[in-house]
């Protein structure tokens, strides 16, 4: 009905206004557009966070008579959406600034909290928050494999500082200075900053190497398994349902 | 029949005429191979031009008797022919430079366009086409991976330029520098042009790294998935029916 | 009762310890902390060197009451602890030490053994020790993937020698050089301290380039699959048995 | 009995051939080794030339006995397995260096055949032998995701080289340039050598970094079914049979 077209539009412009505000966010980083254009940027952010903070008064209100808080009590239902995902989120897009428009703070760090406003946008795709979803249910397995992945970079680290620190003090003189050249090998980056030089170290490499393409393994095989999973079931409920 | 035979000589001289094209695209944009045998490719391209027009135009007349627009009228099996991926392709594949004929224009842009005639060879290989399926079918969730990852790396870059715009003022001085950073970082690149040499931009890449290698498993869940579940079925019917 | 609180606080204490141990490893490298709290990096690890040395003896004199071990005789269930990939790494945690202790040796290996206490740590998580597991039961498919990999990179290695030796001896000159790019590549890794700068030998890279990317799906398809065995299975025993 | 005990030393002593003329190829490769043990290496090249080339006569000659080939007459057996890939990686061990004996050619080529007896590994692990399989069977999609990647290639260089071709006239002034960068780009390899520099090539490599990756799920989704699928298939059995 009517009501549907008018929350249709409404979902658009609040679209609209969260890209707006990113890239208002990101341009108004570079000086000479800042120098220019500070006073539109200015507005956009003034206007966006009066919108954003409507927004998020009017979700916390309204929060008892959306679907998954249905049958709960009024408070109940606004505490829920409060520490859901998506409230933090609409709480993190809004709070910092009020407080930064109470006190005076350093830009950069509102930025990253401005950045965090993208995330508002998952509400509209079904497509990206059944996406987020998999990754929060498989939340442990996916922490286990940053655990196992650090725990090997400690190694890794501790045994190239040992084959390297004397010939390149400078880049692997310190644990924490091979521990970045682990991370960044065994996620297969390979920025190039920190590179072994001795065959000892060449040898290490290869090891942290294939020991970070095994790894890689698991985060995916855990989420093509979750979807597998989660497919499988769909498919039985449909075929013996 | 006689008619296999030859439609099967037509298919293999399109295939070769296309590769000839990209090769001599790719050659004609060397000076030196461009001066010396800049005729040859000047009527390389003429000759290709012609039979990709020819075959554009067969290919629209001749719709309606082809097998996925059979039972549609002729209009219809045209209007439906020239709006399919292969139509587009054939279309793009010629019409830029019948406009580039009448109005001159740059070189350059033309050659993107006539690089696009690659993607006519898929018509001829069906596990390439069937590949293309798949991304195609999953184009939803592929595209949510793709904002999912842009989102992450929209913070990832706020928090960065948060880090080391004072101490690296010229390649992490702007958001969008640093978002430069942030997308060849999540997608496991790692040129090494822009490296963060602060401790807490090294935490915050370290983080990225992490987020980059969750971020990756997701097509390829995806993906996997697809592939799995399409034989799956094909397996289920065989077996049950 | 009182028995699973105190085990709860034993094991948080024993984690707490691990996590100390490993920050003080790293920060003990750097020569400026070293200097300054040495006596702290001293006393941790002594204090901790206790600590794991009197969990390593209760653990194996409390072997036959352990779940694994249950219907063994004391000995038996003893040997086996000492032997099992958990019982290892907590020996490897202390053994090194005591050595050390009685022979004075280079202070960097000991690090490396140091930083082994990590593993220690999976005891205390189900979803690490299960993904450990899977890598563990996968050994023989993942060294298999290992070899072939190798494989690859002798003879992608070998080619390259000979594409590109004359052109840049001192980075490709002999084929263990050689080697070092083939492995960095066929890792996705890409340092970029060794790039090829001939044509032949950019082609000799795309083959491996492409190469690479077919063999990294070898490990991702192995672990992908017994994720989804293990699953299948469990669902099959839960749906039929 | 006896016979399998022989066999296994056999086995064992043919693997260890392998592995130190693939040692003694890449050692001999470095000038300063090649000096002073070049006796060595030349009489292990001889003496392994000589094993190998008995070993292919026999295997040529005992083919029929041999199990896939038991019920072929003699004749077929042997070119059966003369045209096998173990029979060619067997032929391809040898073959050249007769002919280098007979001719003299250059070392550089030579080495890479050496490098091929790597493959004659394969015969003696299960696990290598059957991924190679997966790969083998897969063959028709795995060259249709290169082919793919190869035209995405084309197309993002083209685009690339429109971007950057005048501020970067060295490195991708020409369109095989340019597809070296995007070749190294799409395999998430990221050399560093050649890196955009403007807005519209970063924005054309952020593009292209995105397709990179989700190119890169297709083989992983490929090989991940075709393991999964034959397990499937194995339970299938198993549990039905």
């Amino acid at each position: 009905g009517v009501g549907d077209g008018a929350s249709r539009l409404v979902d658009r412009l609040l679209m609209a206004v969260i890209v707006v505000n990113l890239v208002a966010v990101a341009l108004e980083s570079v000086p000479e557009y800042s120098e220019r254009y500070g006073v539109v940027f200015g507005l956009i952010e003034d206007v966006s966070l009066v919108i954003f903070t409507v927004e998020y008064v009017l979700r916390l209100w309204a929060a008892p008579e959306h679907l998954p808080y249905h049958r709960l009590g009024a408070t109940r239902a606004r505490v829920r959406y409060a520490l859901s995902a998506a409230g933090l989120v609409d709480l993190i897009a809004v709070l910092p600034f009020w407080f930064a428009f109470l006190v005076p703070s350093e830009l950069r760090v509102l930025q990253v909290f401005r950045m965090v406003r993208f995330f508002k946008i998952a509400r509209y795709s079904p497509a990206m928050r059944s996406l987020l979803d998999v990754l929060y249910r498989e939340r442990r397995a996916l922490i286990g494999c940053v655990v196992i992945t650090l725990g090997t970079a400690v190694v890794a680290a501790a045994a190239m500082h040992l084959a390297e620190a004397r010939v390149q003090p400078d880049k692997l003189g310190t644990i924490p200075q091979a521990l970045w050249w682990a991370i960044v090998t065994l996620g297969t980056i390979g920025y190039g900053d920190v590179v072994p030089i001795t065959v000892a170290g060449k040898i290490i490499a290869t090891v942290t190497i294939f020991l970070g393409l095994i790894m890689m393994a698991l985060p995916v095989g855990i989420i093509a398994t979750a979807f597998a999973d989660e497919i499988h079931r769909r498919n039985f409920i449909v075929t013996w349902g």
